[in-house]
Order: structure tokens, then sequence, then C-alpha cells
């Protein structure tokens, strides 16, 4: 039967992206374009032996429903951990603000939820992290976006884009700020300890708008460097500032286990909101995580993993370097999961020669033009590789294969290759 | 800092029945409100068991990312069970329809999520499953109902309802009948065999609509008896009926999976929005309860746990009868977690002096009300006791510290009791 599905229901569209994240689980492609962790690393032994412990302790809790909060021993060790980061007495964070979801996906999607009305405006980097894209697009907002450079959001950019709105009579439509500033994905771009300042500083600035800034800080962990940065989120006191973090990327994605610290006005919103959702993501894993820390594995497991991602992001610009160096442009990020290329004057859209020259060589990439809420006005030359999920001699095929299917389409060549 | 929360965040306004909840999982208070599973029986010798062979097997891919639909093997689990417990061929249920959540709640929200905008009818029971009014409240949705008796559902009510809305000129705003049709939240009451045949058809003779019929099952496999009753999703050929399932009741709520049936026509909607809200479940726990299944375990535990609940609502019935016949009305349920209680006369209510008589003498029930929509013409008397999550010390315990309640209050005393 047909339904007359709603307006949030008719807004929601497939994203052509989901095509290529499935590419990614099965065939004999190289997938430089699945964001997934790297599978060898996920600590399958560490957590068998704290099931272990777990089933000898707490198991029956961790079977029982949980609260919609989450389980109060890891939400502590959030705010610990937290406010040991960014230098803070941990007290500052009141536990009450520390909330647990299904991946930090779920708190992005409820803060929307909870922010925008169709016709809000939200504002992100561009290029931006794509599925939250999805999202805003359920939600029905206009989505305006600022350039990033190597130091992240250009935040006299995004002051003259609040001017402008300002001025345009609509400041009060201005809804959310979405910020990834830790190695960002697409980019593997970081805000710089500068720009936080004076982002916080011009949000201040503005009376005319209550934005909620979002701060995704998914990839903060994942630093090939010891020096962390401190987050928006503490410099701004924790007022306008939610801070969204996640135990899929440093430990595992199918515990689908996300963290926030949510300004004091949303607290009891997100409350009924996720209550209403599911009232709880899995209290199982919230346990699973909760001993893993307490059995001291998973600093340790960071540590090995931060080493682990910053050899393969080397392996993977050291390949770039070798096969497309003057073709090709790239910063290599200092943590994270993505390089970010750009391919001077080449198109590397979905429909492009270039992608299918790909696809039949065997090697995938996403298309930077997903990243961009503006398509039509977005670089149409830019690609995201990650380095997560694939092997070293993956990493080093998949950029041969890329190189070659770029020289192939340069050079107006349509002979296949398939190693 | 105050946000401008969106429509649906101001929609979404505390449940009072949270505090109950809260009640229910500390204090010297007996909780016949909480509607928790039995702890006891909580599997956790049997998925210990099974964690050691997952990790063993395949640990690796439970840590990594899933797919938005769930784990293929359990889906496959889920139709075949599902085919064989309503008769079917299990081809009759292609795999693609089958979708896992968080909870059956999950789906349940985004199933309304997709369907509804503001100002949309949907008809729920009278009494209802009352989280599902909270999700409705976010909708905005304008909820209609319709009362049962001990067959369920008053279908030939429910057909004067739609006569009336189509009359109305209103037929198109109808979106979504929810019907709870096993051992329903909170009455206990199933939908007959006839009743869900002359559900069906009424369904089909109203041209001018096309609602959305979800069918919970979430109590379907804790019922006492052997015979099971076909389900309206299979007796409707599953075109206009999404049926929801979960693994919550009958093996863990902590493992938060529940599993659904879509019409095809809703498939796509679903699978965006819930790559939206969370790109997948927790997968994890998919591998588990697919193991557990593997491994037979699956179900031994029901048969066990219906003889659990077959027992201790046996019990309740009994002091129910001990201390309250001829001063309480009640039918004993033939499956589920709870016992619909009215005390003819009787303010139930959360401001009731019975309802502070019961805190004083340590003991919880929930107030019918808040099973209904339309609480001005709702009745006042009624109260849910849920068996599940208590002792048989404490059913025995409970009822004698309610029964006590209700005859201080009828009596006028004011005398506190605390044994």
């Amino acid at each position: 039967m047909e339904f007359a599905i709603s307006r949030r229901g008719r807004l929601a569209q497939p994203q052509p992206i989901s095509y290529l994240m499935a590419q990614g689980v099965s065939g004999d492609c190289i997938s430089l374009a699945a964001g997934l962790v790297d599978a060898g690393s996920l600590p399958t032994e560490g957590v068998a032996g704290c099931m272990s412990s777990f089933f000898a302790g707490r198991g029956r809790a961790g079977l029982q429903y949980g609260t919609t909060e989450g389980l109060v021993s890891l939400r502590e060790k959030v705010r610990k951990r937290l406010s040991h980061a960014d230098g803070l007495d941990v007290d500052s964070i009141p536990l009450e603000r520390v909330m647990l979801s299904t991946g930090s996906q779920q708190m992005l999607y409820i803060l929307t939820e909870i922010m925008v009305d169709p016709g809000d405006i939200v504002i992100t980097a561009a290029p931006t992290y794509f599925v939250y894209l999805g999202t805003l697009e359920t939600a029905g907002a206009q989505v305006l976006s600022v350039p990033i450079d190597e130091q992240g959001l250009r935040v006299e950019e995004l002051a003259k884009l609040l001017g402008r709105i300002e001025h345009e009579g609509r400041a009060a439509k201005v809804k959310i700020i979405y910020t990834a500033d830790y190695f960002q994905n697409p980019s593997g771009m970081s805000l710089s300890l500068d720009r936080r300042q004076e982002l916080a500083a011009l949000l201040g600035s503005f009376e005319s708008m209550r934005p909620l800034i979002i701060e995704d800080a998914a990839y903060r962990e994942l630093r090939f460097e010891s020096d962390d940065t401190r987050s928006l989120w503490s410099i701004d006191g924790g007022r306008r500032v939610a801070y969204l973090g996640t135990f899929s990327k440093p430990f595992s994605p199918g515990l689908r286990t996300g963290f926030s610290v949510l300004p004091e006005g949303l607290i009891d919103p997100v409350r009924v909101v996720k209550g209403n959702h599911d009232f709880g993501s899995a209290g199982f894993n919230q346990h699973v995580i909760d001993c893993f820390i307490d059995e001291g594995l998973y600093d340790v497991h960071v540590e090995k993993l931060r080493a682990l991602y910053a050899e393969k992001c080397g392996l993977m610009c050291k390949s770039l370097t070798q096969h497309l160096e003057g073709r090709a442009e790239w910063v290599r990020p200092k943590g994270g999961l993505y390089v970010w290329v750009r391919i001077p004057g080449l198109d590397t859209g979905m429909d492009s020669p270039l992608f299918k020259r790909c696809v039949a060589n065997g090697v995938l990439y996403v298309p930077g033009i997903f990243a961009y809420s503006d398509r039509p006005s977005a670089p149409k030359d830019m690609m995201r590789l990650s380095f997560g999920p694939v092997s070293s001699e993956e990493i080093v095929e998949g950029v041969g294969r890329l190189a070659m299917s770029i020289e192939q389409v340069s050079s107006g060549c349509s002979g296949g290759f398939r190693p």
C-alpha cells in the first residue's frame, strides 16, 4: 500500500553515499571510501576477558533495563576523563549534564530535532561531516556554510555570515552551529586554539542569537601527536556548547555508544525526547565499556590505535607522494581516519569519468561534493580517502589504482586495469 | 543559556510516570509499578557461555560497524520464527522487510515520525501503552481512542469512529491505528481471532483512508498457555500492518533489540530515517542474541519464563482475591506482565489520597489514568500492577500493603503502616 508519509518522512531522502558505504563491506574492490575502523585492532581479547569478569559480577544488571541517561558509573568516567583532558576540576561538570546515546550520531539527531523547525538555519563548515547533512535534510533545515583552512573553521567568515543574517533580520532563525573540530571528517583539519578562543568570543558578542553550538569531538582521541587542544566546550564554560564524543572510533563501533555533555537548558528536553526514542541506549554495552576502562585496558588500547593510525596515515601520504606528487594536493592530518585530497581540474563526482574508472579499476573513494551543503558552488575536484579499515597492502595498492585511474582519465585513455 | 526550542522539542513534555519508574529501581518501597522483567530469570549463564564462543568465532564482526537494517542472520531468524508462528511459508516474508531497532520503542518512534504531521490523527485503544502516548505528544498527533473489552479492541467502536471521521471529511488525517494485541500493557487483554479478522476486513473497507496499522506484539511470547493467536499482520498479508516484536521481554531488555516487519512502502523511509538516527542499532547485541538462538538456548529460556510469569501472575491474582475480593475487580490475564485492577469508586491518581497512602505504606502502582489519551473522560479508578520484577514475597506483601491502603482510605483512617 502507498502510505501518506509525513513531511519529515518525505524530507528524508536516501543518500547516494549509502551505496559507497555498502560497497566497503564486500567485493574485491579496495574501498578507500568506507569510514570504518581498523578491524584487526578491535580489542576482541580484552573485551572477551572483560565479559568473563562482567558475568561473574554485575552481568545481571547489564541484561535488565537501564535508564534513559545511561549507566551512572560510565557517565562518571566520562566527566572525569573530559575534565582531565580539558584541565578542569571534575565538579565543573555536573553528572546530570552527561548523557549516553546510540553513537554520537543519535545525540546529533536528537539535538537537531529539539532545536530545528523547518526553515531554521544551521551553520556547518564546508566541507562537513556528510551524514549530518542528511539529518539536517530530514529536519527541513536551511544549511549555510563557512569555509575551513588549515586552522579549521574560518571564524572571520563565520562572523561575516552571522552579521549578514542579523542584518537580514533572520538572527532568531539561527539554531545550530555545528563544528567537528578535531581531525574533522572529511578534511582531517582541527580548529586551532586561537580560533577556538575567537569563536567563543564571537558567539558571546551576538546578542540577537542563541544558537546551540555542537562540538563534535568524535576523533579527538585519535590524535597522532601527544599534545591535545582544549575543547571549545571548556572555553565556552559549557553554556552554549554541547560536547559530543564517542566510544566508536577509539574503541568499538559495534557497541554504538556515544557520550555528550549538554548545556543546562537542554538536559530536560533531551531526556524526554530520548525517552520517547528508546528510553535509553543498550545498557549492556555501557557495562562492557565501563568494565574495559575499569580494567585499565582502554587507555592502553587508545595508545595502540594512535600509533597504528599514525602509521597507516603516513603510509597513505607516502603513497600519494610517490604516485601523485604534483598532480594532487593534500594536507597530512595529525589525527583521525581521513586524507582529503584535491585533484585540480578533475571532476570526482559519482557520475564522473574518474569515479567510473576507479570502480572499473577496483578502488573507491568518497566524492568530496557530498561533504558540501551548497553543491552547485562546491569544489568538484575533492575526494576523501580513508585509511581506517584497509590494510597497509591495500593502502599502497589502492592509491596505486587511484593514481592509475587519474592518469588514464587525464590522458583520455579508457583501458581497463585489474591486477 | 535559554535556547529557542523547536516545536517538537516543546511538545515533548516530561511524563509523570518517569517518577514512578525511577522509584522502582531503588528504595525500600515495593514497586508494583515498574514495568521491568524478572531479574533472577535473566539468562546470565547462557549469555556468558555464548560470549565465549562468540569471541572465539565472530567476535570481531560484533565490534565493527554493522548496517542500518541490522545483522542478516538475526533478521533471517526473525522471519523464520514469525512465519512459523503464523503458519506461513518463510518466503512470504522478504528479508528486506525485516529490520532491527533499539527496542521496539525506537521503531514505534520512527514509524510515528514518518507517518504523522502535527494535527494528524492516531487511533489507539483505551487504555493503551502509555509510553507511546508521550511519543504521540512529541509528534503533535491528535489521539483518538477506542475502548477494549475482554476480547481486546472493540472493532465495532473503531468502525463507528472511522465512519464519523470520514463523515467529517477528515479521513486523510488518520495516519496510524496502534494496537497492542497480545496481553496488552496495561490491561493484559488480547485481541481475539474473530476480532482480528473483523479488524482486517474493516480496514479493507475504508477506501478513503490509508492508515498504517502498528501491531505491537511485545508480549506475544510471554503467553501462559500453549495456544498462540495468528498475528493481525499475517491476516492482513502485511500490506497495511507493521509488526513490532522485541527481544526485551522474552530475553533481555539490556540488549535493547527489537524487530519489525514493515509494509513495502515503508522500507525505504524507515531505512533513511533510522540511518539519520543512528545508522544502525548496536550490532554487538544482535550477535549476542543470534548466538543465543543458535545455541538452542532461546526457546528453552522462553519456556522457563512462561512458567515463571504464569506462576507470579497466579500468585498476584490469588493475593488480590484474598485481600480485595468484592472490593476490587480484575480479569486474570493469560500472558504478559500486568494485572489491570479496578477499585470501584476510588480515585487512583497520583494526587489521590490512595496513591499517597500507598507511598506512605511502601507500595507503588501505576495510576490507570496515564494509559488514556482523553484523561477527562477516562475512568479514575483503575491501576496497573506489575508482577514482572518483584519476588513472590514482594507480590504477597505488596498486594497486602495495597489492600491495607485501600482499607485505610476507604474508612477515612490516616494511620501509617510500615511493616
